[in-house]
């Protein structure tokens, strides 16, 4: 069923997506894997990566291509090939989740965004230039004490030529540890078209929101980012705030992100023949801020009793990472009765963070940020 | 009521403490201040701030005294005058928590353990030199990747002549942004003799236990201490797991700390008279690693509606921190219904971790890590 391509349609140079996606929304695209695909590695494959574009994908020549670091009494202009030979490549390898991620899971209540399910999450190798060492070769003072926010812009434009941006701390872009870079690569490969070719920032352990797609300038300021989706999106509410008396002036931005876990195996829904009265569990579990995971607990027996799960995570010392910006996979063996089951995962990570056990507490508005204890139902089998 | 001191007691050389503690253990000593006292300053005063001792006080010469930093091939001693005059002074504005904070609450349940309340924290302003700089400057090489933990080692001997030590990662130690320093002062002055006099390690964000006082030795490893107290206390379990089935080896230590709020106005048991409706609650907030305090939620309804607190936290660049590693102070106003009231609080750190809604899935057979949401009955009258 091909459709003819409408020219005026800004979406009509958006790339090819594999059809195994479960769309949220086809303009701008944004998808998320299959369950059962995404735990299959440890390293997402590009193809099964989530998209989440809040525009039309831009074409970008990337010859032509320059990446403006604008200081205010100075700038500097780096081509793809600038960025690749003038600073050390580094590789990092890191989870990115959407703030949405397992928002429908809040849907019994009022929230506006994306319904997106478990999988708005992925992680990859990202291999760039630190943000750190271009801000430096541009001339950038980092004891400069009235700058305190680092700025991204990409290429891709709305209707009123307005483009993506966002804004993360100065402490985390130019510190060592931070592992802010300007990646190139992805996975060891050209970044795909919908995860930011040529160039995006990488912000491991922050929200992937500001992770900011086919970048075009780096700028530094006293405040944070004017952008729509610095100052009027992404950020969370207490649950007795209502869309009338929201402040997005005072409410903070949502940058690291919390302890999360949830269930890949089995689905929702499954009929489950158990060896031995057990069923194997796996899933995948991440902190945000270069935490690690500590424990997964598994309950089929509504909390009373937590089986702990196997942990497997690829050598962290293979890349040039500071911290544990990448997500834990994990399988357990659990105990289970006859009958209608909940399956229950909750995760702690190392800086013993737990998971909210229901999502009440922590519902809000905008439903982000939704990383209460992840529930499966399945039936048993006698 | 004056008795003689038993000169073959080990703690009859302990100091002077302020009656108004509340004391858990005399011989070590363990207490902790009032809690309508704790959250009167930001700063915590010294003579108020709770006192954790696993053994007895040393008495220690500040003139003889030397800190031996051993790297194995090489070793250096400082004097106290050597800690001040050859680094850099740096001070570091902390909050300091006990594991055990707030045990109490799980004592429902079979724990193992002193019962502290919730004043096992305060916070202070340290000054001293940073364990980078020293390590540095005794020849450590940072990027040897055998080495992964950084001991410290006290003068606090058992009757084994055992000495309290800990172990916290090379990351953190070696990190510009960890903060982690030889302290030589407390808000200015000499550090009391309970805290430490006349150094000890500050190692902001981790649990209490890993600030090692009195120090008398800095070693490297490419293992954790095999101190009793690294190896075989301060670590956290599963709610399943049993004095039986708790593998310490395997166990993961606590040296991060998760995000914690209390209630300090007003006290259990308070008979409250209401003006207009409304009753002013105040108490504390914190979380490890460096992370702020992004909200806290104050309710009065069992958490159908949550009041959001004012904060307050002293201006955080008055200090050499790279992150925020003190506590919030705040003071919410929230309607009451008259009778039997139960005031409730929870807390969102800047990585939007939240605290669990009770003790439950978070009990663990030490007692440690009791962050769930703190809960205060009063009665309102009429
Ligand atoms: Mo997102
Ligand atoms: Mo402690």
């Amino acid at each position: 069923d091909q459709k003819p391509i409408d020219l005026n349609d800004p979406f009509s140079k958006d790339p090819f997506r594999l059809p195994v996606f479960r769309i949220n929304s086809k303009k701008p695209f944004n998808a998320e894997p299959p369950i059962e695909l995404l735990t299959d590695s440890y390293i997402t494959p590009n193809e099964l990566f989530y998209v989440r574009n809040h525009l039309p994908v831009p074409e970008i020549d990337p010859d032509s291509h320059r990446i403006s670091v604008d200081l205010g009494d100075s700038s500097i202009q780096l081509s793809l090939e600038d960025l690749k030979t003038k600073f050390k490549p580094v590789t990092i390898t890191t989870t990115i989740q959407c703030a949405g991620n397992r928002r429908q899971e809040m849907s019994d209540f009022k929230t506006k965004g994306l319904s997106w399910g478990p999988c708005a999450i992925g992680t990859a190798r990202w291999t760039g230039a630190r943000v750190r060492d271009i801000l430096l070769s541009a001339g950038f003072d980092p004891d400069d004490k009235t700058i305190k926010h680092v700025h991204f812009n990409g290429f891709d434009d709305d209707i009123t030529n307005t483009s993506y941006g966002a804004s993360i701390p100065k402490q985390k872009a130019m510190s060592l540890d931070g592992d802010v870079i300007i990646a190139y690569k992805m996975n060891g490969v050209d970044i795909p078209r919908d995860h930011g070719y040529p160039v995006r920032a990488i912000v491991p352990g922050y929200v992937g929101a500001r992770n900011v797609k086919w970048l075009r300038q780096i700028t530094v300021g006293s405040d944070e980012s004017t952008s729509h989706w610095q100052m009027n999106d992404y950020k969370a509410f207490s649950p007795s705030t209502t869309f009338e008396t929201a402040n997005y002036k005072k409410a903070p931005s949502i940058q690291e992100m919390p302890v999360i876990s949830a269930i890949s195996v089995p689905k929702p829904g499954s009929i489950i023949d158990p060896e031995d009265g057990m069923v194997e569990v796996k899933g995948y579990a991440w902190s945000g801020g270069g935490r690690d995971i500590m424990r997964v607990d598994v309950s089929a027996d509504g909390g009373n009793t937590w089986q702990e799960a196997s942990l497997t995570k690829d050598d962290p010392d293979a890349d040039d990472s500071a911290h544990c910006w990448a997500w834990t996979l994990w399988t357990a063996e659990v105990p289970v009765a006859a009958g209608k089951v909940e399956i229950i995962c909750k995760a702690i990570d190392s800086a013993n963070n737990c998971q909210p056990e229901w999502i009440g507490p922590i519902w809000n508005l905008r439903g982000f940020l939704t990383n209460a204890w992840h529930r499966v139902n399945v039936t048993v089998e006698n």
